[in-house]
């Protein structure tokens, strides 16, 4: 059972287990410096579709296909599917995942979806409402830049503060028995909005609810950053990151030298003209499955807090000229 | 605590209880047959606002704070907010409810997601998770049409099977400990589709949702519908519930004499243009805030179920030619 130890943060009395997890990503991702650590590399970037929503989907049920077979499971087994992604209307996940006909509970957190499914399924495992559950998310560049930015084929610039919406899935199974890492406390992140209003800047619109979210987890649980091998965020990027280094400075608490993000981890900057690096739901989450839970498993690492953000506009949000909400929602993993 | 019976099926033990609920819907659906159920009717369908989109935010803004008052709660009180809508990337639930500075849980369930917020809600409570949670969702015919189908000021023809998306919002406080009604079961939908591709006859794609999860639940509780005072449906509309009541035949089940659809109840088509009925995440929110939750809490009716259903769709899912994937979750509703 989880108690309550704050408001909106809780700890599991029987940490909840993640017993398999998979992480596919696209070509692009694949020559990055985490290449090597994904389960597969898909180089076409229509997977085989005849659209690139298609091929998002495709992502999604490859994903957490990959991740059911890998802990000896059948899709029968998973009592619950919690799934969301960037595309209007979550059609990313619904699309993707009606085949498997399991029980579907679909989310929207933006970019910080896999924390946000995580908790879902742990829930759902820790309460006795499912004996088991997944949690998966994706992302695509080519659905994501013509539905937030403009058409692939226009040729805008992007600026420097860019990021690159990856192309990726990754999913998970819990379950309350066995497996190597358990999922330890969760604190469901509150909406930052700092007024920007510029969407080729979301590092620096997330960083605020990012801070917000690991204050509130370290208060609540009496931690400090030194208490983990790694602060590890969804996909602040290279400027975001820096910025909430200083914001966590601020408030007292240096993070600099446990801190990684994903969207820095996922690309090359200079060889890949990626940017401040990537971003979309798939990144975090092919990142988590793909390098930090193989080194949770094996022990290398004891305690992380994942921390995936997101942004909460939309493309007409952003015509009207409103601001760009955004959050984080965080989870703490350990090894066993 | 939660009990898995079936999969994607749980009951709880010491079921978690509604202690505050509201519904505030716009001019057209306060002219309707249940006009004089809802807490208020908001004629300007701007509501004081710039754009449509910033009026769907004030309807859950204004939705949560009334059913918050009206529990004699503070928003400081409800540890988790649980919602969704229809609008791309959720942000009417964004954009309205940041202010509020509760932890956010992001939904999308299209118009199923008053069923799913009640789930989320209520498994935070009765997990020990959070000590109070909210539900809420909304829709506003304005945004709804011109994201979904035309410019309003196209003024295109509507077919017969269409339906009105309602402009309204429901929303609920959750708490383990006082109020009358208690969300007693749930059951979690699976995704149907049966190939419908015209977005103008949602009812007919919905029903099998319905019916899925309708009977996944009869055999989990071994339950039939006659132990139910209502078996209410969220926005199949007049088409749709007629399939409904078939299907279930065919199933073995005669829902026919205790089956209401809130799309159904919300207008009077002879009088008020509007086809099929009603549809949108608001519309089942609404009646069932202002129609049902009351007479639960009278204890006027001892048992219902209220199985709301939503159309996965976009409107470049539907451009691109996909068919329409449906959901309906259902929760269990009981007089104390």
């Amino acid at each position: 059972m989880p108690h309550n130890i704050a408001r909106g943060v809780f700890l599991f009395d029987t940490p909840p287990k993640i017993e398999g997890f998979a992480a596919i990503v696209g070509e692009k991702e694949g020559q990055g410096p985490l290449g090597d650590f994904f389960d597969e590399v898909v180089t076409d970037s229509h997977f085989g579709q005849k659209t690139w929503e298609q091929a998002e989907s495709k992502f999604q049920l490859e994903a957490v296909s990959l991740a059911v077979r890998k802990a000896n499971l059948t899709k029968e087994d998973i009592d619950i599917i919690c799934a969301g992604d960037l595309i209007n209307q979550c059609t990313g996940s619904s699309y993707g995942l009606r085949q498997l006909e399991i029980p579907f509970f679909g989310l929207y957190g933006a970019c910080s979806t896999m924390a946000e499914s995580l908790i879902a399924a742990s829930l759902f495992v820790d309460s006795g409402a499912a004996e088991r559950a997944a949690a998966v998310t994706s992302s695509h560049f080519s659905t994501a830049e013509r539905q937030f930015r403009a058409p692939l084929s226009y040729g805008g610039q992007r600026t420097p503060t860019a990021q690159w919406t990856c192309t990726a899935s990754g999913a998970v199974t819990i379950t309350a028995e066995k497996g190597d890492i358990s999922v330890y406390g969760c604190c469901v992140g509150k909406i930052a909005d700092m007024d920007i209003t510029d969407i080729s800047n979301m590092g620096a619109a997330m960083a605020p609810a990012a801070m917000g979210v690991l204050c509130r987890y370290f208060e609540a649980t009496n931690s400090s950053p030194t208490d983990f091998d790694h602060i590890v965020t969804g996909d602040l990027g290279i400027l975001g990151s820096k910025l909430l280094v200083e914001l966590m400075e601020k408030q007292g608490y240096d993070i600099s030298a446990v801190h990684m993000d994903c969207g820095e981890m996922m690309f090359n900057p200079e060889e890949q003209d990626s940017h401040c690096g990537g971003s979309g739901c798939g990144c975090a989450a092919s990142v988590l499955c793909g390098y930090f839970l193989p080194r949770l498993q094996r022990g290398e690492l004891k305690k992380i807090l994942f921390t995936a953000t997101g942004a909460l506009m939309s493309a007409m949000s952003v015509q009207q000229g409103e601001s760009i909400p955004t959050i984080a929602h965080l989870v703490e993993l350990r090894s066993k």
